[in-house]
């Protein structure tokens, strides 16, 4: 029985703080930050000492648990009021990622229910915990569903990371990933380095080495060449965001993969929570690509890599057609060529 | 008039010596080092102190100049024979690139038929030089044909170095670049950063913005995103190797690019002298590809950027089949829609 590591976390809530893992650090530093006060989460997702959608979810949940508490003690039972400013500003966060927003209605609709003469802790902090499990009991669920669609002795290319420390733990492609390896069905993963970030190379890597999953590095651009050379029967990736017709927004790259896929008869899989799912939403151009500083292509740590003051193209995210995907994997169920009816057909289930 | 500076060089003879313009420094740093011995020119070439297929085939030829200058001094009227080792340790610096077997080829012939009792410095340096001016000479002549090809307006992507100092001076691909921005038809140019070595960050972008060319640097995974949401006309690249029917080895990405462009209706343009076609290989795949340390990408100036002895997948260099190409640009003409009947008639020219 190969070993299934999954004890691997990044957002832990204990003792009325919230502690993250801060993943800038990574691989060289296991470093925990403590939080006490909702404007320096909104900050740390900011900084992307957390990331992932489904983590900042998650940490947005526990923020308004914060915010709660600071609320009730500068406020007392006028606390209502007193959330909204840095409610508002943990929403602004990330632009993209909509787990975030979907997390803070879901907290949001619990608070206003809530009794104003009562102190609000404890009532919140069950519903983030909830949360927190809920996406791991969902992250479990597609690992099978996902891994259930790959053939025996496959071998994957996954972008980013989309493992336990993106998500409330185990991961959504890469739950995939770690539920197919348990299952020894999995002979290889070809990691994405994950510019300018470098997630796959500092976060996947990381986790895949942790638990002997065998996974080989590479940059972005050596994808296609990797599927015409090697043995690649399915790109997994996450999602940021998915519009109700099947688009999918994710990390800058998968719109890439998944052209590279198609010309080389690679499957596509996009493995995310329903909460990622924006029903206002038709399509994929109508999701707000975040765009980052410069500096994240001209410089690392602080050292010059490009002439000083250019013009830098660094979109987060890019989008993929549903048209270019094979699967989106959710808690809910798997669809299969995604469409309009096909992913309302997994909402009315 | 737009400025066209073609002062930018890499590789220099001066006084018995060469200078060659270290590029593991740039942006950051301008530092020229000296060469009197044919071992540290191999080593140089080896470390990509100097790089690009051009600049590798020059500057092997005045390391053929060291050597014989060396011999002489060491072996007197038996040069011949003291010259062998050397030459063979520069043939094996890099495998890829053609043009220093092209160069060591063309070197090699002269020094055969000299005289053994006459010192030999001259007559190689010499051939070196003009193989030097030649190679200018055809960039030129490349530049002026490429950017024919171009439309008003243009906006393109490169992506590495295949500028100034990739060459004996002015560039292939970045050569056509610049004629087409003299000849006032470019409106922008897109650069791949081109990991793992940043030639495009550190390199492209620096001799671009000593020019006040207008560029925009993105990560190389964004190419396709950019493809989708901005205008791009032309993808435009130079070549390691290419093989008699037309398939390109190039920088890693280079097959991702061309493909991306395929699938965006983008024309694809690879810009080498003929002394970069390999007439002995009859497919792309009979090219060697080089691979690189794991280093390159789990370290960057020696910070560590992803966990310990892990497994990496680092080829320098892919293949772009001759189908995904719409024109070859040599110094003997344009070969549009590459095939072995269209090299051909190039070479008879």
């Amino acid at each position: 029985m190969a070993k299934q590591n999954d004890e691997i976390q990044a957002v832990v809530w204990h003792d009325d703080k919230l502690y993250l893992l801060d993943q800038r650090q990574l691989p060289n530093k296991e470093t925990w930050l403590e939080f006490e006060r909702p404007d320096d989460v909104s900050q740390a997702i900011k900084d992307m000492v957390v990331r992932g959608a489904p983590a900042i979810g998650i940490t947005a949940a526990y923020g308004i648990v914060l915010a709660a508490m600071q609320a009730w003690d500068v406020a007392g039972v006028r606390w209502k009021q007193a959330i909204i400013p840095p409610i508002a500003r943990l929403l602004k966060s990330r632009p993209t990622a909509v787990n975030l927003h979907w997390a803070v209605d879901r907290m949001r609709a619990l608070y206003k229910s809530l009794p104003d003469a009562i102190k609000p802790e404890t009532a919140l902090l069950t519903e983030a915990l909830q949360i927190h499990d809920e996406d791991i009991t969902a992250n479990r669920k597609m690992a099978r569903l996902g891994a259930a669609l790959l053939p025996d002795e496959c071998s994957v290319l996954t972008h980013c990371n989309t493992g336990a420390i993106a998500t409330g733990g185990f991961g959504t492609a890469l739950g995939v990933i770690r539920q197919a390896y348990a299952e020894g069905k999995l002979n290889m993963v070809y990691v994405d380095e994950t510019r300018p970030w470098l997630q796959g190379a500092r976060l996947t890597a990381w986790e895949l080495d942790k638990e002997n999953i065998p996974f080989s590095l590479q940059v972005d651009s050596a994808a296609a060449y990797l599927m015409a050379t090697q043995q690649i029967d399915w790109v997994i990736v996450g999602a940021d965001r998915i519009s109700s017709n099947g688009d999918v927004a994710n990390k800058i790259g998968t719109y890439m993969l998944a052209i590279l896929a198609k010309y080389h008869g690679v499957k596509m899989m996009v493995v995310a929570p329903t909460s990622t799912i924006d029903w206002q939403l038709n399509r994929g151009d109508e999701i707000p690509i975040e765009q980052r500083e410069a500096s994240e292509l001209t410089h690392f740590n602080k050292q010059r890599l490009a002439p000083e003051e250019i013009s830098v193209f660094n979109p987060v995210f890019d989008i993929t057609p549903a048209a270019l995907i094979d699967a989106i994997v959710t808690e809910k169920g798997v669809i299969l060529s995604p469409s309009l009816e096909a992913m309302r057909a997994i909402e009315e289930q």
